[in-house]
C-alpha cells in the first residue's frame, strides 16, 4: 500500500532532496528504492547506501534510472519519482519519467522556459500521470483555513492582496564562496532567467492563487540587483492587478538583510482582512472591520474540514514545514491509492498547470521589467 | 517663560486640534491664549469659553485674529500660531501669520500645491520665523534612535527602504455618512490633489527621509480609487529610487480594511536591518545578519543621546503619540527661548522645507501614474 | 475652572513628581500653584522656579504649606494637594492636609502600617475630603474594559487569576551605587517593612481588584531577598484565595534581570479567559474557549462605554502611561467639579480604602511567610 | 541499519501513538515490525492491519508480544519497544521487555509509584538496556541551545526559574463526555495520584532540570480541583527552592480555559535573562541587563553545536514538535548504532532516572499539599 518511489537529484550536499525523503517518510506512505542521486555517479552510489537502497538501483543518471526502472516488473519498478535538481533540469528529467507512465513530484519552479512548462503539461495530460509540484507552503492546514475562509467569502469582496517574501542569506556574495545552493541559483544557466522571481517569487504567487482563486490580469515588474557581479535579479517588486480588477503588491527579496524565510500574506476584503506569516505558520489572523482582530490557531479556532484533513497534532502543539511538505506527498498517495474516492481532498496539491502558471507570470516579469510598463498577463495553461 | 499660542481650527468635533493641545500642554512649555476655533463665529466662541480663554481673543476668523493679535502688546500677543485646519487652508493662514512675524506650528500636509509649499519656505525665510510641520511620527524617541543608528553606519550602506501606511477606516463611504474628517480628506476642494498620499503618504516619505537622509531621486506610482464614487485616490503603491541607487517601496492605503493605523519601516543595510512599526512605538527590532533579532526598547537599550533626549518615563512604562507630539512642540518651545543653546536638538523637528518636500513627492507620484511611467523626483526647495 | 493644586515631594532627581505633573497638565484641568517639592528648603525653591511658581509659595517644609496655603484666601489657596514623597511620608502628609479640608491625590503604597491607612480612612470621611491614590495601570482604558468584561460575565464564573509583576532593575546592589530611587525604596526606613510587595505587589494586587472586583481571603506567601545586604525582600509570590474560593497566584520580583516593567493580568473563567500586558497597553487578548483568540485594541473593538470615556485618541494611534495616569487626575478634577453628574465615570479612580486594602495585603503576606503557612486576609477598611 | 520496534499501546482513537510513529519515521532510522495496540485484540489487528504489519505480530497482549518476539531470531525480533499506554500500565510493560532485553522508548509520566520507578531504574542497569522518557519538549534545538547557554553562564549565576504550563482543554468535564484522553486522565485507577502535575508538571519539572542541571530540594505545593467532581487536581502551583537556593515557581493548569498548550519556561540570572514558549517554538529570547533582547532563531543566530546537530532545516522554515519528538528516536538510534562514537549527542535523551526524578516530584508535591507546608524534595534515583 506505499507508494514505491525514485529520487533524481538530492545527493551529498544537497538540500531539499532530504526534505522531500522526510516529507514521503513522516505518514509511512511511501518507500524510497530507486535515485540517481547526483551527476557524479560515485556520489549517487554514496547516497544509495546511506538511504539504504539496493545499490543496483543507485543510478549513475537520470536517463539510465529511467530505462532500468521501466524494464522492472510492475511490481518492483517505481511508480513515482522526485525531482529535486536545479531547476535548469526539471523539464528533461520529468519528460522521460512522463514518457514512461511515472508519476512526478517535482521541485518548483517547474522550468525554465513556458515551452518547456507546456510541454510537461501536455505530456501529463498525454500519459495519465499525477504531477505535483511543491508548493509547500500551500500545504500548511492553516493556509488552506484561509483558503476556505476568503473563497467562501468572509472577507467580503476581495480587493487587495498583498504579497511579501524576504531573505537576506544572498546580501553578500555567497556564490563566490563556494556555497553551492547560492551558486546554482545565481546562475542562470542553472536557475533560468530569474533568481529571486523563479526561487520564491514563484511560491509567493501561487500562494496568492491558492487562496484567491483569482489570476493575474495584468502587471508591471520592477528588478534589481543589489549585490554586484550578480547576473540575475536579487529583489523585485511587482505589482499585479489580478481578476476583477483586485489591486495586488508582490514583493521578494534575497538582499533584505537579516530575513530568514519572511513569506507573508494579506488579503483585504470590502469586511475584513487576514494575515498569515510563514515563520509563524500555525497562526491566521483575521482583521475585523472594527479593528480588532481574531486569531485562529491550527487545530484550534480553524474549522474547516480542509484544514481540520491536514492536522497532524492538537491545538497548541506546533507543526512545521515538513509537516506542510508531507501533506503534499500524502495528498499524491492518496490519489494514487484507493483512498481517493474516500479522502476529499486528494487533490489538493499543486499541479502542473500552477507550474506553468509560475513560469509564465515570472516571464511576464521581466517582459514588463524590459518594457518599463505595464503588460498583459492573463493565461491559460494546455492541459486544464 | 511659557510660549503664549494661538489655534487656527480645532473647534467642535476636530479632532487633531485636541491632540496639538495637549501636546502643548504636557510639558507645561506653552499656553493657549487666542484662537479662530471655526469658520463659524458662534462654534469659535464655544471653544474658546470651553477652553478657558479671555473670549475677547476667540476670533471669527483667523484674519481677524492675525489683525488683532498684532495689535496687542509684544508681552499680550500670540507668539506663536497652531494651524489645525483642513488642507487647503494651511497655505493663507501660515501666509498671514509669517508675514506678521508669527511662528507657525502646522499640520501635514504643508500645502496643496507646490507653489504654495514654496511661498510658504520663502516667507519663513524672509521674516526669520520658525516653523514646524506636525509629522508626528519622528518625535518617538526611538524612531530618533533608529536615525541615529542608521546615519552612523549600523546597517553599513543602505540597500533597501520598505515603508508602509496602512489604514482601514475608508473602507467604506464613510464621506456620504456624514463622517467630517472622512468628508473633507476625499474632497478636492478640502484635500487638494490627493487623498491617501496626502494624508498618510506624506507621513510615510517623511519618514524615510527622517530615518534615513536619503532624498526621492526617481518613482513609479501606481494610484487605485477602491470605493466607488470617490474622487480621489485611497490605495497607492509607490516604487522609489533614492539617493545613491538606494530601491524602495512605498504603499499606502485607506481601504485595508481592520487596519488601524499601520505604519511600518523597515530599512535593510549592507549588514543589518531595522524594523519599527508605529502600533508598538516603544520597540525598535534590529536584524542581524545571521537572522537573529535585537530588540531596544526606548529607554531601555536606546542608547543614543538624542533618544533619550526625547524621553519622558524609564524603560517598560509606554509613552504614546502625543508624547511623540510633544517632542514637536518641546523642541520648538526651545528654539524660542534659551534653551536654544543648551539643548542640543532643539532644532529636531520638521521644518517648512520638510513639507515642500512632502508636497513636491505628492506631485510627481500623482504625474507617474497619469504618465504610466518612472519619473524624476528629484527636488531642492528654496531656503534651506 | 481649574483645579489649583500642589505638590508635597518631586523636588530635583525625582521622578514620580514628574509624572504627576504631566498627567495634571495634560487635560488642562490642573493649576500648579504651591509646593514643598523638598525637605531641603533650597532645592524646593529652585523647583518653583523651574516650575514658574510665585515663589513665596515654594515651601520650606509640607507643614508649612498647610498653613500658609490655609491662610490664603479660598479663591487662591490650593484646593487639593499632590503627595509624591517616599513612603513613610505619605501619612503625615496627607492627614495634615486632609484635616485643613484639602483634597489628596497620593502615590502608593498608601502608608507603611494598617493603622496609618485606617487614620486616612476615618480623616477622608471625617473631612469629606476627595482622596485618590495613584494605582495608575488602572488608568488604561484597556484594563478598564476588561474590568467591563470581566463584571459582566463574559469570561463566565471566574475560576483562576494569576498576576505578575516582575522588573529587573533590582538585579545589582543600585542602592550602595547612589541610585536614589534604589536607596529609599530597599530602606526599611522609608519603605516600610516591604520593598518588592509594597513597591510593585500593591499594584499587582490592586488591578486584581479593579478588574474581578474579588477580595482576598486566604493568602500563603514565599518572600525572597535575592541581593546580598538587603533588608527588605526583592522577589516575592504568593498564593492567593479570592472570594467565592477563585485560585489566585501573584508573583513579583525586582531581581527578573533584563525585565522592565512587566505587570501582566490573566483571568480565566468558566468560558473563556483574558490576557493583558502593561507594556503593550492598547490590546487586550481574549481567549477563546476553542482555543482561539480575540485582540481587542483601545478604541478599535473596545466597545464599552467606560473604555471609551477614558480614551484620547483613536484606534491605532497608541497612548501610554502618563495618559493613563491622567486618566485618574481628570476624573478627581471631575468630581470637584460640576461634571461629576454629568460624567458618569467620575468616581473611577483608586480610593483611601482602595490603598488600606493595599497595605493589609502587604502586611499579611509578611505574616504568612513569618508563619511558613496560609493565614487569613480578609479585610475591611472603615469608611467605605 | 534501521532499528526494528514495536509498540504496546497506540490502537485506534489514540493519539500519542501516532505521533511516536511519526517521530520514528521522520527520519528513517526506525522500521514498525510488531504491536500489542490495544487491550481489545480486534483493534490491535485493526492496527495492525492498517499499519501494514506482518499480522502475526500484532499481538492481543503485551505479555504475548514479549514472548513471541523474544521466541523470534536475533535479526527479526524487535530490539526495541515503544510504550504509549496510559500511565498505569508503564512499569508492568516496561517491566517485561527489559527482562527480555528489550531497549525501552516511554511515555511521560515514568510510573504512578516511585517504587515502580525506582524498579525500573533497576531493570535497565541489570539488562543494560536504553531506556528514553519522551519528555519531547526538550528535543526542540532551541531548547538545547538555552541549555548550552544556560549552563555556560551566559546569564550568570542563576537566581531565579519560573515555569508554567497552562491548559484548558479540561475547564469542562470532557471525561463525562466520552473524551477518551479526558477519561484515563483524571482517573486515579489509569493516571495515578496526580492529574494535572502527572502529566504536564512533570514535563515543567523536567525542562527545569534539563536546562538549568539544577535539581529540586524543598517544595511548597498548592493543588486545586476547579471542575466539579474530579478526583484529581486540575490546576497546581509549585514554590521550588533548586540546588544553590535558586528561586522556582512551578504552575501547571487543565483549566485555564482557552490555553491551548502553554508551556514557558524564563530564567533570571545575575547578568540576564531567557524566556522561551514551546507554542514559538523556533524562538528563543535572551533578555539582556538593560531590558534590550535577543531574539534567537533555531538554525539562524542559535550557535551551539548541540543546537545544530538537533536541526533539521535553515533558519525561518520552521520546526515542530514532532521533529522535537524524532530528536529523541534519533539519538536513541545512534545510541544503538555505530554513530555512537561519532555523534557527540547521542545520549541526549531524557533517562529512566529522569523519569524517577519527574514521579518522586510529583509524590513530593503531594506530599506538600497533604501537610500544608514545605516539604524536602532533594532525590537520587538509583543507577545513575
Amino acid at each position: 500500500m506505499t507508494v514505491r518511489y525514485g529520487m533524481v537529484g538530492g545527493g551529498p550536499g544537497a538540500f531539499i532532496g532530504k526534505v522531500h525523503r522526510m516529507a514521503a517518510a513522516l505518514d509511512g506512505g511511501y518507500e524510497l528504492v530507486a535515485g540517481a542521486f547526483s551527476s557524479d555517479p560515485a556520489k549517487s552510489q554514496v547516497a544509495g547506501l546511506e538511504l539504504g537502497l539496493d545499490l543496483s538501483r543507485a543510478y549513475d543518471s537520470y536517463e539510465e534510472m529511467a530505462e532500468s526502472e521501466n524494464a522492472l516488473t510492475e511490481g518492483d519498478r517505481i511508480e513515482l519519482v522526485s525531482i529535486v535538481t536545479p531547476n535548469h533540469l526539471h523539464h528533461a528529467v520529468a519528460r522521460i519519467f512522463l514518457q514512461k507512465g511515472v508519476h512526478v513530484i517535482c521541485d518548483k519552479p517547474l522550468t525554465t522556459t513556458v515551452e518547456d512548462a507546456e510541454d510537461l503539461c501536455d505530456l501529463v495530460d498525454k500519459h495519465s500521470c499525477l504531477f505535483a509540484l511543491t508548493h509547500s507552503y500551500t500545504g500548511y492546514p492553516i493556509v488552506k483555513e484561509a483558503r476556505e475562509r476568503v473563497r467562501g467569502g468572509e472577507l467580503g469582496e476581495i480587493r487587495k492582496v498583498v504579497v511579501e517574501y524576504s531573505q537576506g542569506w544572498l546580501s553578500t556574495p555567497l556564490e563566490k564562496e563556494g556555497h553551492k545552493q547560492a551558486e546554482w541559483r545565481t546562475d542562470p544557466d542553472r536557475a533560468g532567467i530569474s533568481s529571486a522571481l523563479g526561487d520564491i517569487g514563484s511560491h509567493a504567487h501561487n500562494l496568492v492563487r491558492y487562496v484567491t482563486g483569482l489570476e493575474v490580469q495584468r502587471l508591471f515588474a520592477d528588478l534589481g540587483t543589489v549585490v554586484d557581479g550578480r547576473k540575475l535579479e536579487d529583489d523585485a517588486t511587482v505589482l499585479l492587478e489580478l481578476e476583477g480588477g483586485v489591486r495586488g503588491l508582490l514583493s521578494v527579496s534575497q538582499i533584505s538583510t537579516g530575513e530568514r524565510n519572511n513569506l507573508r500574506l494579506r488579503i483585504y476584503g470590502s469586511s475584513g482582512g487576514l494575515d498569515w506569516s510563514q515563520e509563524d505558520p500555525n497562526r491566521l489572523r483575521l482583521i475585523e472591520s472594527d479593528g480588532s482582530e481574531r486569531v485562529l490557531h491550527r487545530a484550534a479556532g480553524a474549522t474547516s474540514e480542509r484544514a481540520r484533513a491536514h492536522t497532524r497534532l492538537p491545538g497548541g502543539h506546533p507543526e512545521g514545514l515538513i509537516e506542510a511538505f508531507a501533506n503534499i506527498y500524502r495528498n499524491v498517495a492518496c490519489s494514487l491509492s484507493s483512498d481517493r474516492t474516500t479522502f476529499p481532498f486528494a487533490d489538493d496539491f499543486p499541479t502542473v498547470q500552477d507550474g506553468a502558471h509560475g513560469v509564465y507570470f515570472i516571464h511576464k516579469a521581466l517582459e514588463s521589467y524590459r518594457l518599463g510598463g505595464w503588460v498583459d498577463a492573463s493565461y491559460s495553461p494546455p492541459g486544464v
